[in-house]
């Protein structure tokens, strides 16, 4: 019954707390979860490709108190944004390297919800993990779930793992 | 890594087209998918629980040219779909103890929506698969989907497997 791993896209995201690099607690939560649940021992069944969008900072606030003086300024910003984008797959990569599972990690910009469902349907996985914040539907209005868009529109089953109770931060949008 | 199996519950349920006892294509697709994707070749780090919630049949089509001469025969009419809900369960059953893995299985009486969710809150599973028949947004609204209801209600992870286009009847709305 083996042959080819079984290939578990993983959309990570980093943690509105902490900020890059760390992964958000959903994240990593969905992460975890996989492994416990589902890899189990069998390392060599599964190969994860996990992948992390960059969102365009529409307000650009962090860049309020700097200073722009040539073209080069406005490179090394976006350089900036990969590197830390870098940093937080490398979580993911290094985790699986440790534990011997195999695995691939790829960057993106736009938006979480398209982006996803357009590289799911260019790479085809197994299935889809999304990890979620578990919002009710009050905060869901206003937040939006990038995890509620996929499980209804990426072309391949999609789990929803949502955050364990007591990991959820005061403010449940958060993280 | 191992210890106690992962518990996958996997709602069951008849063929429309072919009636009692087999199981629906989005069933066994769901079935064969978690067999081939999921548990792979680690037949001991799973355990499956099936579950068939049996539909009174609140239009008594079924009846309608049987002769009922005391209350022995409506004891028998509720005999006879217990034993068809257990042969669609049997069909699991067999097939699990062929390949090796752990299973259980029972029978439920009920609206299915609302039963699978709360054979999940008792039974808490580590996660649910329920097959879907991929109806498009227009043919939902007639006749609603139990995977819907379940991906958004039940307790627990939920893994939607659709139909595979080549197994799709005719009617989508079929098995």
């Amino acid at each position: 019954m083996e042959g080819e791993p079984t290939r578990i896209m993983l959309a990570v995201n980093q943690s509105t707390i902490k900020g890059y690099p760390h992964p958000s607690i959903s994240s990593k939560r969905a992460f975890e979860w996989t492994l416990q649940k589902i890899v189990r021992s069998n390392t060599s069944g599964f190969k994860f490709l996990f992948l992390h969008v960059l969102v365009p900072d529409e307000d650009g606030f962090d860049e309020v108190d700097s200073i722009f003086a040539s073209p080069d300024d406005f490179k090394q910003l976006k350089q900036r944004d990969n590197a830390r984008g870098l940093q937080l797959l490398e979580y993911f990569v290094t985790r699986c390297h440790e534990i011997g599972v195999a695995c691939e990690a790829w960057l993106k910009k736009g938006d979480p919800t398209e982006v996803i469902c357009l590289e799911v349907k260019r790479v085809q996985p197994d299935f889809l993990v999304v990890g979620s914040r578990g919002l009710g539907p009050f905060k869901k209005v206003f937040v939006g779930t990038v995890s509620e868009f996929c499980a209804k529109h990426a072309e391949c089953p999609v789990i929803t793992i949502k955050r364990m109770a007591d990991e959820t931060p005061e403010d449940p949008v958060d993280d």
